[in-house]
This record gives structure tokens, C-alpha cells and sequence, in this order.
């Protein structure tokens, strides 16, 4: 069975063809700056090569009908014809309340994931425009939506309720929804696989930490409490959004620098994060050469970096009522030694005793990286979304 | 040595007098409403009874030369002359990064409080009121500042900076304060006192749950982190104020509400917490009744309430690499057994086992409310910020 995962944004369709049967990547790339000038298709070849294809791509239609050729060429496809793709799974950011697993998708479907345009309005328009381009180019191929919502629908009300006039989550839907869902449900699930263990009695923290990033309390497999809440701002510090931040901050900064909505939302989210604070780069690899140059606002980004991380990591073993397994995924959860180490340090106390010297040699694989006699395991587990999307298209189309 | 504190808001005068040598409180009382309809001074007399009086007091010199006038008098009063009156402390909130402790007032120090009045305009402009009044009506009394924030000054930046652009931080000063400082000072110190042991190498958690409420990480005596933030409203959900929320959300409302930064700000600090969840009362004696009739909305804001105190709880533990006391203050944790023990519950784990039985019995007296051999100890500390005030300006009148 092949499958075509693709995640649409707003000026990017990123895509990769799985082979399902032996689990492998048959293609996989991006285009990038559509409707922009210089829009272009990139690739990787099998053996690893990079290839950059110019285009003219002003809509994601035309984009996706130019990733098919692609697939489909002679010079660098891998099949013969699109009638060789059984499904396409489409991540879809926001599933709001109407979503708490996959979804064939069908015109009831696509209404909902309209209606929940109020909720997402950067993110589900652009996810649409791909399911209405693989309709009109792929008649016949079911189409799946994956949402980065749905694995958080488990969340108690006392987690996901914000203090507010209860109306306005009546009105509007203001709660947390968290995202990043995806990912989280993989490396929970993947890692009682790579243990040997059932998700059942597990108390699971998994920290996905990349440019964006976000901490899930997970007890049985089920979401319990995630740090990213109505928007993706909330939390961590991350590469450009500033994280947990007090209300007042916000309408102050408005009143002070005499700007509207938009523009303290593009502030928050765009100029904030380690970039604001450390001046230098939203890239942990750019600020981990600036913090052993001994800048001191990188070290400062760095320290508040970790130190939310471990915060979060506090918070959601107390709400788990202790924790067995602490899952480090996403770019820097995965690579970046530093950032485990100054995450977990300290917590001694709650049975987490990392092996330092393993943890500074290891990165994107799936290793276990606290001491043996740790009470608290800690892994990381690099993530694939891609991967849970086409194998949740699967297991729908099996069902169907 | 009799000391006179003041606590001037923008409608309201709180006092105290104590008689220090005695440790005693000969005077308390209060004027509310002032420059309103209906102003009055309510004084509580020393068997306990309380005495109302009308006025019609339009300021605050004119409010605090009626609190003088009833000290003297022959009916209500507890001294003959105002000179008997060694000195005068003042609470004032916001003392920003000039002050980390309790000042002898000097003009130079009317002067910074006033530049702080950027940071705290609704509540150093009356706490400066007072100060003038009592210059104006007792010009020999030395006067001393308390400050609200001095406490926390202690945090470490990467606890108090948030992550937006730097030059925010330095432009408008805009950063992690924390309030109750006074009151986590008095508890966290009372509590080694009372426990006979030294601060030094304890690692405490105080609560400060009232109609406001934060929570703090003290190390050796010192802050190391607090949750309220630049303003009063980040942190616990409270009686009216919401807490910890995702800052999209406060554009969010205000597009779709279609209001200005002044409306989200009284939404947020007056309209939200447990009144605006259950709709019912921002009082938690109310909100526990409707509870126990199985109200659910009800219900869900006390969840709320219980959940965020145990997460920072989680938070601050794994902040100061574990906690070996936690003190519950203010009138909701000092009274409200639900409430300490829904914030313990399931912390188990971190060596925490609260004595139900005692838990449910005791209120508002300096108690262990832990079991014997549990790690943590966990004590109810009645606050007294008013104490801690008379203290302070006892200690700097006689260091001067």
C-alpha cells in the first residue's frame, strides 16, 4: 500500500510517499514560497541527494499537481502512475472540539474543518486548499485528515479551561487545545514499543522541543495536559514565540508601543522567543556557539530555555502523580545534548538520574539516556509524524 | 515602641497599630469608600466588638487624620497623644528593581517610588497619598516603605525575564515582579522559626491563596521564583482574576469582542478566575457550598483552583531540585481544608503525605497538617503582613 502524506501551509506543501508494506520512504520534499517569487520544488533523491526544481508555483493546486509529476517522472519519480497512490493523509492543524482521532474525509468533514477556520485561521484555510487540490487531481483517492488537535481531545476540563468568563468558551471556543498532537501520540506510543512495555499504568512526559515546541502529560496512552494551549504560543520559549507570559504583559506592551492586535500577536509570536531575548537567532545551534562564546544573553536565552522545559516537567509529574518515562523529541529534543541535560537537572529528587556521558554522545536515535538505576526512564525518540499520518490513513482505509 | 502601619488603596485605608514591645495589636481598622457615597471607618475593638462610623471622607490626609482622631479619643482611642506614636510603615506595592527591601522614606525614596508608578498605576499613587498624609499630619514620625515586590528581587533572570525582545525588558522594565512579598517573607521565616530550624538549606514553597493567591520558590530564605508576574493577574487561578493564559487568547477576545486594552484588563483582573468559571462567586466559602449542591461549573472551577496550585507546587519542586516544606497562607489556605488537600493530592510521590484527618480539623493556627513520616512537611502559617511591616520599621528605626 503507498501513501502520500502531505502538510500544507500557507506559502509550503511539504510531502512524502511511504510504501507501506516494508515501512519505507519512497519520496519525500517541499516546495517552498508559493505564490511568492522564487517559488521552488525541492527533493531528496534516494541516495540522499538534494534537488532543487525552479517553478513558477503560484497556488497550492499548482503545486501539488507539480509534486505528482514529479512523483511520476521518469528522471525522478518512483512510480509509474498515480494510480499506483491507494490514499493521501493530510495533516490538518486544528480539529477544535469535532475531532479526536482520524478522519476519512468526506463533505462533512470538510465542513468542519471550515467551521473550525475561527479557531486556526493561519492554519486550516492552507490544509483545505490541499484536500480540494487532491480532489480535483486524484478523484478517486481517499483522502484522510490527521489532526494535530485530536490526540489532546482526552484532556480533563480543569486542564484545558482557562480562568475566564465561562461564556466566552461557550461563545468561542477559548480553551486549550494544544497541538503538536501528532507527535506526541507517536513517541508515546513508540516508546512502551521500544521498551517493550503497554501504554497502560505509564505515565509518560514527552517534551518535543524543536523550533516550536511543546511538553504532554500522558497516563495510559491519553493526553492528560499539554503546554500549548488556544494557540501555539503558549508554553515553552521557542525559537520565535515568546511562551508563558502574564496577560498584563500583553495589553501593556499594546498600550506602551501603541499597537493593535495583529501586530502584538506578530510580535509575540514571530520576535519573541530566544530570538527576542537573546538577540542573536531563533536557531538553538546559533545560540549554543554564541552561549560557549560566553554571550550573555545567549546564556540567558539558553537558561530560560532549559529551565521551562524542567518547569513543565515539575508541573505535569504532579499532575500524573509522579512519572515513569520522560521522551525527548523534535530537532533540539533530539539533538541538542545541552538542552536535555540542563532540562532534567535537578531532578534527582523525582527518580530522574541522567547518564550524562551517553546523553553528550547521543542524538536522532532511539536510545535510553538516563543511568540503569534511574527510578525515572529518559529516552529519546525521534519523531515522524509523516510516518503516524500515513499509518493512520492505513489502518482507516483497512477499516473502511 | 509603637508602630502605626498603613496600608493605603485607592478607596481604602487599612491600619494597625502595634505596641512592639508587647507584640501586641492596640488599634485596627479600616476606611473604605473613600471619595465615594456612603464613605466610613469601621475600627475593631479591643474585646473584639466592631464599631462603625460615617464620615463623609473625600481623601486620604482627611482619612488618615480621622483614623489619628479616633487613636486619641477618649471613646474608641488606645493612646493619649499622636507622639506616642514612634514611627509609621507603609505597604507599597511596587517597588520595581530599586528596592529588595524595607526603606527608611526620604524624599530620594518618594522619588523612586514614583518612577515606579509606570509599573503600578493603580497602586502607588494611593500608597504615595498616604505618605504625603502622614508627613503633613505627623511631620516628626520617621515613615517607613514595606514593598510588595522587594522580597522576589532575589529571582534569578532566567526565572523573572520573559521571553520577549530584550529591549523591551529594558525600555519599560517589563519582567517578573511577584507580589505577596511580605507575606512569603513572614511565612517562609515564620515557619523555620516555628519548625526550630535555620532557613539556611531549606528549600520551601510557600502558597499565598486568598482572593489573590500566588505561590513561591525560596531557597535559603530567598525567592527564587514567584508566580505572579509584571502584574497581579499571571499565575493561580484567583477570585476574580484568571491566571495563567495563553496570550492568543487575549487578542483573541479583544478582536472578537471588539475591545480596547483597558476592557481585557478588567476582564481579565475583575470578570474572570473562579467567578468568571462557575459564574457564582469569587468567594470560596460560596463557591464550596455549590460545590457541595453539586453545581458543576462549580465543581470545575474548584478543580481548576486545586490543579494549578499542585502544578506549581510540581513546578517549584523541580525548580529548586526538590522542596522539604510547604506552608500554606492567606485566608483560602489557611482556612479551606479542600483546598490544601486537593493541591497535595497525588504528590505522593515527591515524599508529600498530608494527615487528612488533622487536615480537615484545623484552620488558621500554625499546624503540621503532614503525617509524621512524611519527607515534606506541609504546615498551615497564618500570614501577618502587618506584623512583618511593624517589624521592619522597628528593626530600621533602631539601625538608624
Amino acid at each position: 500500500m503507498k501513501i502520500l502524506v502531505l502538510n500544507c501551509g500557507s506559502s509550503s506543501i511539504k510531502y512524502k510517499l511511504f510504501n507501506m508494506d516494508t515501512k519505507e520512504v519512497m519520496a519525500q520534499g517541499g516546495i517552498e514560497k508559493i505564490g511568492l517569487k522564487g517559488s521552488f520544488l525541492k527533493l531528496t533523491l534516494p541516495n540522499g541527494d538534494k534537488v532543487m526544481l525552479e517553478g513558477e508555483i503560484l497556488e497550492h493546486t499548482a503545486g501539488i499537481e507539480y509534486i505528482l509529476g514529479v512523483l511520476v517522472s521518469e528522471k525522478y519519480g518512483c512510480i509509474k502512475s498515480l494510480d499506483e497512490i491507494n490514499a493521501v493523509g493530510h495533516r490538518v492543524v486544528h480539529g477544535g472540539e469535532k475531532f479526536n482521532k482520524s478522519v476519512l474525509i468526506t463533505d462533512q468533514v470538510i465542513e468542519k474543518i471550515v467551521e473550525c477556520i475561527d479557531i486556526a485561521p493561519l492554519h486550516n484555510p492552507p490544509n483545505l486548499k490541499g484536500i480540494r487540490a487532491v480532489s480535483e487531481l486524484m478523484p478517486n483517492a481517499p483522502q484522510i485528515a490527521v489532526f494535530d488537535t485530536a490526540f489532546h481531545q482526552t484532556m480533563p476540563d480543569y486542564a484545558y479551561m482557562y480562568g475566564i468568563p465561562y461564556q466566552l468558551y461557550k461563545k468561542y471556543g477559548i480553551r486549550r487545545y494544544g497541538f503538536h498532537g501528532t507527535s506526541h501520540r507517536y513517541v508515546s506510543k513508540r516508546v512502551c514499543d521500544f521498551l517493550g512495555i503497554s501504554q497502560e499504568g505509564q505515565r509518560i512526559i514527552t517534551c518535543h522541543i524543536g523550533n516550536g515546541g511543546s511538553v504532554a502529560a500522558i497516563k495510559d496512552g491519553k493526553s492528560m495536559d499539554t503546554s500549548m494551549g488556544f494557540t501555539p504560543v503558549e508554553g515553552l520559549l521557542m525559537g520565535t514565540r515568546a511562551g508563558d507570559i502574564d496577560a498584563g504583559v500583553v495589553s501593556y506592551i499594546m498600550d506602551k508601543e501603541m499597537i493593535g492586535t495583529s501586530s502584538i500577536s506578530t510580535l509575540l509570536n514571530k520576535h519573541s522567543g530566544v530570538l527576542g531575548v537573546s538577540g542573536i537567532s531563533s536557531d538553538m545551534r546559533e545560540l549554543e556557539a554564541a552561549y560557549e562564546a560566553g554571550n550573555e544573553r545567549a546564556i540567558l536565552a539558553e537558561e530560560m530555555y532549559f529551565y521551562r522545559i524542567k518547569k513543565y516537567i515539575g508541573a505535569y509529574a504532579a499532575a500524573l502523580g509522579g512519572v515513569d518515562i520522560i521522551v525527548f523529541t523534535g530537532g533540539v529534543g533530539e539533538n541538542q545534548a545541552s538542552c536535555r541535560s540542563g532540562a532534567c537537572r535537578g531532578l534527582e529528587f523525582m527518580g530522574i538520574s541522567l547518564n550524562e556521558e551517553l546523553n553528550n554522545k547521543v542524538r536522532g536515535e532511539e536510545v535510553i539516556i538516563s543511568k540503569p538505576d534511574s527510578k525515572v526512564k529518559v529516552l529519546i525518540i525521534p519523531t515522524d509524524e509523516e510516518f503516524m499520518i500515513a499509518s493512520d490513513t492505513m489502518e482507516i482505509l483497512k477499516g473502511e
